[in-house]
């Protein structure tokens, strides 16, 4: 079981960033996004839209304090970073956790978060994109059924198609 | 080798978006990104300061038609689309040829598209982030090793560490 924990949302500037990590969890089977930084209902919204038409029991849900989430999880806390130690070193370590809560960074990381966390992962060593990490973090960890995740009781499905698009609605 | 070509860029609303596209696409192997939409010379700078600074051969480019573009390469064009066929059933193919051009959209993807490129593939048929669907794909067609790519004569290099951060600089 992955829950995410988005660190450091601003409301205006990471609206579409933000809705990226809480989609990318979801898609590829995480249980839940928990966001900090500044309260965005509207982003909260978007995510359990997303979740009512396409099924699933992904869940979103805000968070005054870092701290306090990452003092109560319980299970294996893993902070990605580009300067911690590469994924394919320490996925078969986090593999062996029930719970693992993957933290995501924004513009600034906390110094704190670093200590607080159990693994501090960097997925590459270069600089790029923390919804990318978070994807090839999923991989890594589940495997690839991480893909395959299924979606029960969605208002649509795609049938994929070759060319074009197919999706049919369900009432 | 991976071409990336991102569609439809426009200045302002994918002023994040489409440098995270490109980060991606460098720190996973790929060899080239061209971007189309609104020219944007400023993005272009972005992309090649970090590989200035990182290392590698990476190049950015911008191409006023998407259309050209596609008519003159000479490889697997490939889409990547929420409404294709799976991954998983579409990589083995793909890894077959020497050059490949991925296609990733942003909002509206013009339908011709969808017929000049030789596949249509979806990274899950959910909605979810091009960035991660990228990073995804350059993980199963490239393998592993698409985490392992080397980045040659950069300033700046990471030094990976369990706590904190050790970046090496070279002159």
């Amino acid at each position: 079981m992955i829950t995410v924990l988005r660190l450091g949302h601003r409301k205006d500037r990471d609206k579409r960033a933000s809705m990226h990590v809480a989609l990318v969890a979801r898609a590829l089977g995480g249980k839940k996004i928990i966001f900090c930084g500044e309260p965005d209902n509207e982003l909260l919204q978007r995510v359990q839209t997303v979740t009512y038409k396409w099924g699933g029991d992904f869940q979103a849900e805000f968070a005054p304090s870092y701290r306090t989430v990452l003092k109560n999880f319980k299970g294996a806390k893993v902070h990605l970073t580009m300067y911690g130690i590469p994924l394919e070193k320490t996925a078969k370590a986090i593999r062996k956790h029930e719970n693992v809560l993957v933290v995501v960074g924004s513009e600034k990381v906390p110094p704190d978060v670093y200590q607080l966390c159990d693994y501090n992962v960097a997925v590459t060593n270069q600089p790029h994109s923390e919804i990318a990490a978070l994807a090839l973090f999923f991989r890594e960890v589940n495997g690839p059924k991480a893909l395959q995740t299924r979606f029960p009781r969605g208002q649509l499905r795609i049938i994929p198609s070759e060319r074009g698009k197919n999706v049919t609605k369900y009432k």
